[in-house]
């Protein structure tokens, strides 16, 4: 595939794990902008993450038209605003969009951080039933540090474990995420296993508690 | 801590999970012994691995016995036999002993690897009420692949990822397991966190099948 021509949207893209995200696709050679609810937040965060990536600048709009121009459509709002997000931008996919799927429901219940258990088992799986279709749905980077992300200067040492129901779409991910420099895909299989990604976000969280450190990640050993 | 005064004794050590962990202990330099229901069993299993540490012969003898005599007893029967298994040994634990629950309740449907959902969350929570009140429980080495653990040309890189209610108990195994080439403890926090690590178990399993390998494993990233 040719990284310059994929265009990559971020929903509700103003906060880290979206700037994070629209920053790593921009160093990658991607085509990125960032989408948020009103143009003013967008063209803030565009603003503030363009000095690192001169060559190749980073768009701003509404989450309509960035969805609406689009092939990879990150989610990247928080969990609770997911499915109404989802649902007022539902007919602005275009042909061959494909949704990846970011958030993860965590809640924090006397201090300790908790996995909100859904009855569709997870996130990506209970947003399904939010989305046109015809876009396939991919969870993707569920357990990408933000903290990471969004600081250029950090080296990323991470696995990206991504899961879907569409091989097709989830094949399109993974050559795709293979541009972006510390991150290495890994077909983490169904849908299903959103349920194992988004609890290891939640472990993570905790680690980066407990370490004193905030970027802990996963990387998965003896792959070929 | 001195490895070679601490007891290790696996409860239906003679499967490869168990076989691989008493191998890996005993060639820590701990005292290990491999308990089953049969003693012939027990001893098949010993002698199975005993060349491999002629300098730390593996022991062994029944259940019962393995039990009463250990610090750490290791719980490595399949998790349909776990609770019963516990249930027979309640008056064997010494004291000061802490239960190492290992079992992952995995299922097959269809040909795909699933999680068996239990109404406590995890496998090691749902054994806490088959354990005496005074025996801590603590979730460990529910991630490391027995193809690895018990073969002993193969090194090993991955983490053991630990959680217990129990602060005292983890801490003990968590600073037992550095004396393990190749396995590096991690604190995963609370008894809660077994969620995860069972499904990141179901993760693993099916990544092997996917890529054709036995001994996917996992390493958190940006620790100190």
């Amino acid at each position: 595939m040719n990284i310059n021509e994929l265009k990559v949207g971020l929903i509700g893209g103003t906060g880290e794990e979206g700037r994070g995200l629209a920053l790593r696709w921009a160093m990658a050679g991607a085509q990125v902008a960032i989408g948020s609810r009103t143009l003013e937040r967008a063209k803030e965060a565009a603003d503030e993450l363009n000095p690192h990536v001169p060559n190749n600048p980073i768009g701003y709009g509404e989450n309509h038209e960035v969805v609406a121009q689009s092939e990879f459509v990150l989610l990247t709002v928080p969990f609770a605003h997911a499915a109404a997000t989802l649902d007022g931008l539902k007919g602005d996919f275009r042909e061959g969009a494909i949704l990846l799927d970011i958030t993860v429901p965590v809640s924090f219940e006397q201090g300790r951080v908790r996995y909100t258990e859904l009855p569709e088992g997870s996130a990506s799986e209970h947003l399904l039933k939010h989305l046109p279709e015809a876009v396939p749905l991919v969870a993707a980077f569920k357990t990408e540090p933000a903290h990471a992300l969004v600081d250029p200067k950090e080296k990323l040492d991470c696995d990206a474990l991504i899961a879907s129901d569409n091989k097709e779409a989830k094949a399109r991910v993974l050559e795709a995420v293979k541009f972006i420099d510390g991150l290495r895909p890994v077909d983490a299989g169904f849908l299903y296993s959103a349920r194992t990604l988004e609890r290891m976000t939640v472990l993570a969280i905790g680690i980066n508690r407990r370490y004193k450190i905030k970027t802990a990640c996963y990387r998965v050993m003896g792959l070929p």
